[in-house]
């Protein structure tokens, strides 16, 4: 598979929406780099690019949840991803189904979602 | 309203993902600066930074298809929005209800959504 999206605009890296493939919920944003796109096309895992660690990230390298990808959608200007996933476990590492557990409601930030997990059960103590 | 999302971490910009608020289809991404941030909570209509033209955007000033904001969710990390919208119309610029409107297939993108109007009707010709 040789299609590439436009890594250019956004120097070198591009978002991916990450959507649950049966549930349509939200469960994460992530940056994917040209390896990272290569990688989760090879494997069938999604992969980013971590901002923060500088380095090629396999979702659920540690946790055991991966984002198995079903589905890849490209948007119009072909520099944003959307990838229908089945989730192999909560995708927060907070231990959130989905990331996107705080709703914004009279300028504060309150919980919406159930605790799935301890995170420190499942990554170790920091 | 005082909360901000973490802008530092992508140099000023944080992407928001657009979903519609009913059916849970996404619709784009596209990314707010400080400003797109302060005008979309004072209006209730979704402003965003555009990176070509390197200026606020008020998603639907040309087209009249504003997105008004329903929800607003913030990821574990801050710095990622989720807005769930009403749109007041197809949602992408040439013509489709989300600019996800390709599905990559066989190594190739493959038109999975119905044109729903001509962009050169609404934005006049390029």
């Amino acid at each position: 598979m040789t299609y590439s999206p436009n890594f250019e605009k956004g120097n070198g890296l591009v978002p991916a929406i990450i959507q649950d493939y049966q549930t349509g919920k939200i469960l994460m944003l992530g940056f994917l780099n040209k390896l990272a796109w290569e990688k989760t096309l090879e494997t069938g895992l999604v992969h980013f690019y971590s901002r923060t660690r500088d380095k090629l990230w396999l979702k659920g390298e540690t946790s055991g949840h991966y984002l198995v990808l079903k589905e890849i959608y490209v948007d119009c200007d072909e520099d944003t991803l959307l990838f229908k996933v089945e989730p192999k476990g909560p995708v927060c590492h907070e231990g959130y189904m989905s990331c996107f557990y705080r709703k914004l409601e009279n300028g504060k930030l309150k919980i919406v979602e159930k605790k799935l997990y301890h995170p420190e059960e499942v990554y170790g103590k920091a």
